[in-house]
């Protein structure tokens, strides 16, 4: 059996039984409210947490690439949603998704697109599965939710040749900027009454809408009672959660499934600077958090070391300082080769950057390897 | 044969033909100056570029990451320079290249690690090959150069059984706070007179340093004279350049070899808020540069648009607006599908995000495919 402590510095770690958690209570409080959870893939990107996601019903997981889709098609995934706007060039490859899986669904969010799809034929007549996409908020991509442009594309959808209306998604960013469940919860409340609202629009001008969800890791792990409304919840961040959704209030340190292991590989007094080295640069956690550093936490937290703040990093070194900087570091707390695990400010950027995730049990045994898929 | 305009978004591209220049250009710069170019690897980590930046020899190049040196040690690569202080739990690994390769030289920086090789014996009485790290104002890792310790720790690697000494490295990250090439040539020549200081230094209390080099790429692409008097050079990142080296003074927009190709995905028009949507997010191009991004040119430059600005990224979505804020974009000059060339702020990191590199020529058709090398 491989132990965590014998595996070579930088590595990412994966707690299976907090990602199961994770999982299981996202999958709850979906039920819970009466919707249907389809779980956002992008986050790890390895099979083996897809099937976590979906409960093992390997059904209704989101991708934002298409590899994603790929290898979730590969392997027995039915139900797959490109959450990504379509644009003309990657339309063979969707129709090719399309006609291999059950149901594979697009994303519209303007009249061009939806035109490119009419004009290329399905075969066996299927026809394209389109959610249109509603910014109730973020200011990316999608549809203004208030704009007269949201209920004119929709009926654009509904009367397309080879196009079925799926319904509406929106992926609630600016939950986001929260700093409190409270906070969440307003979110959650005012983009689910806009959603509602449209719905309610399109139903008195005769257009049924199949489903209608929200998403985002704060807005359904503190969900607002009126989310129950809604018909479905698209969450992707909660299977690992991060430093960053503790700050915004989505979850707690524990509940944090993932984190990079990294050793001491010198101690140093220049001047007035004493620090640490450790082998985790950027490329073991990305530089995400960098505008955080300053007031904060820096670009991760040092597990059970609050008196540490991971301060700078290149590409493969990062320099730990004392987090109260009147305080000088006693290194003698630090050997060379002890280690220091940290959580990431962003899991996502820090899975990204790993090519096999060391999945440990409680007992810090290395139970399994995974593989992300990576590319477009 | 596969043309550019073909790939699907967001793709890495890697001209040949410059990179071709880059290094051929780097190996005369070490050559008129009197210098062996031991290049840096951590930049693409792929083979193909290893090979051409050694001029075909396969000797003498420096990795960052264990998993790299593997790499060269398979492809017949008999002298490698492991250029990361090591630590004693990386000793078994260092153990087994130096046992396997012609040369395998480690970096040592303090006197516990130097302990810790003495030792580990190497197999047919071979000796640990050991660089000095000197900090020569980096303030990372290495013995400070004007420190007694840096004198006093050589003595050490001197007399040290099962240690030869290699000589003395300096990585002058400090050149990467220059603004042009008359500040660069300044650190290059400030640092040199510092390594040669260390050098007669050592001479005097009868100490022969076999080699003594320093190395980042804004030094060793705008040289000062002074560094004709070291015995080698370490640059990496020239290899491809980027924005960075380019505000640094090191380099031209001209000779940046690799770029994000992406596609314009959507049009969006949202209350005064005018931009594009591009297929290029931070898994394609990593958030380095966004310290920067406020005043200059954002997280990379849009090649050929001065008039375009990436703002922001997600995932997977990238932002474009006008550069001048006050001039609205004409949405109509980038329709849907058309491409934009992105020159990464920072290629290492970007090259990180990339599972292959689509190697082009001068035709824009893609001749090769380079994998890189990734974890630890």
């Amino acid at each position: 059996m491989q132990k965590m402590n014998d595996l070579r510095t930088p590595a990412l770690i994966v707690y299976k039984h907090k990602v199961e958690a994770n999982c299981e209570r996202m999958l709850k409080l979906a039920k819970d409210h009466g919707v249907t959870l389809k779980p956002h893939f992008k986050t790890t990107k390895c099979l083996e947490a897809a099937i976590m996601q979906t409960g093992g019903t390997k059904c209704g997981m989101e991708v934002s690439t298409l590899v994603e889709a790929d290898l979730l098609a590969e392997n027995g995934f039915e139900n797959v949603i490109y959450a990504y706007p379509i644009s003309p060039h990657k339309i063979p490859k969707c129709a090719e998704l399309s006609e291999k899986l059950k149901s594979f669904v697009v994303f519209v969010d303007n009249v061009e697109a939806l035109k490119a799809l009419e004009q290329w034929k399905l075969k066996d007549n299927k026809n394209w599965q389109v959610l249109v996409e509603i910014d109730s908020g973020a200011g990316r991509s999608g549809v203004q939710i208030e704009s007269p442009d949201a209920v004119s594309l929709i009926k654009e959808v509904v009367k397309c040749g080879n196009v079925s209306f799926s319904g509406l998604y929106s992926h609630c960013a600016h939950s986001y900027k929260c700093k409190n469940a409270e906070e969440i919860r307003e979110v959650g409340k005012m983009t689910t009454n806009k959603m509602l609202t449209l719905v309610d629009e399109l139903k008195k001008q005769g257009i049924t809408c199949p489903s209608y969800g929200i998403g985002s890791t704060p807005s359904c792990s503190k969900p607002a009672p009126e989310m129950s409304k809604l018909t479905e919840w698209h969450p992707g961040n909660y299977v690992l959660y991060d430093v960053m959704q503790v700050k915004i209030g989505a979850c707690e340190f524990d509940d944090i499934a993932s984190f990079v292991l990294t050793r001491v590989i010198g101690h140093y007094t220049k001047g007035d600077d004493v620090f640490l080295v450790i082998d985790c640069g950027w490329t073991a956690i990305s530089l995400h958090g960098v505008k955080d550093c300053e007031e904060t936490s820096g670009y991760g937290l040092i597990v059970d070391h609050p008196e540490l703040k991971l301060v700078h990093m290149s590409q493969e070194h990062g320099i730990v300082k004392s987090k109260d900087s009147s305080k000088a570091l006693d290194l003698s707390r630090y050997p060379v080769d002890s280690f220091l695990r940290i959580y990431p400010y962003h899991s996502c950027a820090t899975c990204a950057m790993h090519p096999v995730f060391y999945v440990a049990d409680q007992n810090d045994n290395i139970i399994d390897h995974w593989r992300p898929v990576r590319g477009w």
